[in-house]
């Protein structure tokens, strides 16, 4: 007999849907700042950057910027700006990201570096990630500037990080929850935080948003870590086993690694290396971590993380704007099922 | 009878002498920030980064906003970080642009990108980047941020701009001007603005350092454009003819185009577009260069600049910082002789 609980009550899957619609109209406003502030008199600009903007990401930062804003029940208007800067420099990130991993497909889509070369993808990176920092000065808040160059100069330390770990089997877990809190944590943890500097709300409240994005972009990134050897590459709209090819060392790797016989961590090993890169290597590999409990105790890690995040709203605001954040995160530990 | 007229008192040729004494100790305290804010725990950051700049560039930049504090008689300690700013910011651009030209050589030894790959020069750039705002976030003006985040992205839109020019033969002097106005321009602008608002001066002093940086700028360009088809490539550090097989069409190769039979005007065609790269094809050019009177007026054109950015001076400051700044000038057009 197993021991699945069905909890009682318990509606569809947890969607995103409650946080589109709860910032729906601001998102309107962003998308908007987004469309203007992308523009440029060189074609290119727009062109490449329009090609990812458009590409149907989910928006999840600023949605978060939005989503902690309407939590604090803040009603002006500077967050749609600064929500737009924080897409920024998130698809400056992607744009230097695809050309650092040589990636083809993203969300389904050839990506920019594949359409316009490796050379447009870095200066269209560069021309976004300014264009931020502009957005940011024009609202003129030092604190939200400090949070985001500080969050942007981690991030960039944390994709050095994983570059140097990449094809290394040794890479501990501890060293992996780093390259994570920095790549992808640190942005999450950012875009949150902001939401009660524009609030006007004090460092405590600064800190618990910033805990909640964290924790949520830490069990974001794991359970991507997962869904990359999970069969149904469409969940992502990423080739499944990109990271198995790239020798990326993801937890899973590293659990399966780390609980394998001899010859199972010769295969890693020669996997990471990249000595082992066919199909049925990564049906392998699959298999092993799912033997292993590798898959599912990462799952496990993740849910964790969500508790952390939910936990850190604490006393927080109420209502749509805690339910969406709440469910937001039950979104992301259950992309995988 | 040749037109020769040699000025009396004229002391050797001009150098930067003069500036890098007027700011030594100035600089010993920038070279600190740089040293200590490029560190980080991911070691290949330090390194990578070390290497360029360690690597004998002139540091003309931040040089240019401690002198023109100098100028200003600013005797605090702000301009420090914020010189350190201006270095990374024109770091993170080198790191950048040698992997767009696929560099193999700056300043007579091997770029990052060789060594390290292009993958980590691009995300140290990255890093060195976010660095710089967080050193601006720092000194906490609103006014350096929002000239220098406006400068960086410039410069970003001035490179997609020269990308996309590339081996395109029928650029205009207009559109060159465009490109170099801000690839280069406007970050020598901005890094002599700034000391206007650390010196807490009026904005008309900050527009006269704005135009004195600009055309200086746009005068340092258009001798290394220059220079790049004179022999002696030992004046540069970099290979003479790298623009001319990389297909970068400069003020040079549009005057000589301009100004040629059809046949040079097909060869100029043919050079841009990669069909001819021969060392015999360089010597072809620069012969037609020549001739033409292409790089003499090159020259005579980044003399005009030079003279409005000591105009642009006006009637601001005196004695050895005005007479440094004066001599700056004088040395980058007269580096080609």
């Amino acid at each position: 007999m197993t021991a699945t609980v069905t909890p009682l009550h318990r509606k569809a899957a947890p969607s995103l849907e409650p946080m589109v619609r709860l910032v729906e109209a601001d998102m309107k406003q962003v998308n908007a700042v987004i469309l203007d502030r992308m523009q440029s008199d060189v074609p290119l600009i727009p062109e490449l950057a329009g090609h990812l903007i458009a590409g149907g990401g989910k928006r999840m930062r600023p949605m978060l910027t939005l989503a902690c804003a309407r939590l604090l029940d803040y009603d002006g208007t500077r967050h749609h700006k600064l929500a737009a800067s924080v897409e920024f420099i998130h698809t400056a990130t992607l744009l230097h990201d695809d050309v650092v991993d040589g990636s083809g497909l993203r969300r389904g889509k050839r990506t920019a570096n594949m359409i316009w070369g490796n050379p447009a993808s870095v200066l269209v990176g560069d021309f976004l990630f300014s264009r931020s920092f502009e957005l940011m000065v024009e609202d003129g808040s030092l604190r939200v500037l400090r949070i985001l160059s500080n969050a942007s100069a981690v991030i960039a330390e944390g994709e050095v990080n994983q570059l140097t770990a990449q094809r290394r089997i040794e890479t501990t877990e501890e060293r992996y929850l780093d390259i994570i809190g920095a790549k992808t944590a640190a942005l999450f943890a950012a875009a949150c935080r902001i939401a009660a500097v524009v609030a006007e709300r004090d460092e405590s409240v600064e800190l618990a948003l910033d805990a909640y994005g964290r924790n949520l972009g830490i069990a974001f990134q794991l359970i991507d870590d997962a869904i990359d050897y999970l069969s149904d590459g469409a969940t992502m709209g990423k080739d499944t086993g990109d990271d198995f090819r790239d020798g990326k060392v993801t937890l899973p790797v590293i659990l399966a690694h780390a609980r394998g016989s001899d010859e199972d961590r010769q295969f890693w090993r020669d996997a990471m290396e990249g000595r082992r890169a066919s199909d049925d290597d990564l049906a392998h590999a699959t298999r092993l971590l799912r033997e292993t409990g590798a898959l599912d105790d990462t799952f496990a890690r993740a849910r964790i993380y969500g508790q952390r995040a939910v936990d850190a709203l604490g006393g927080l605001g109420s209502g749509h704007a805690r339910a969406a954040l709440v469910e937001a995160v039950e979104f992301a530990v259950a992309r995988a099922y």
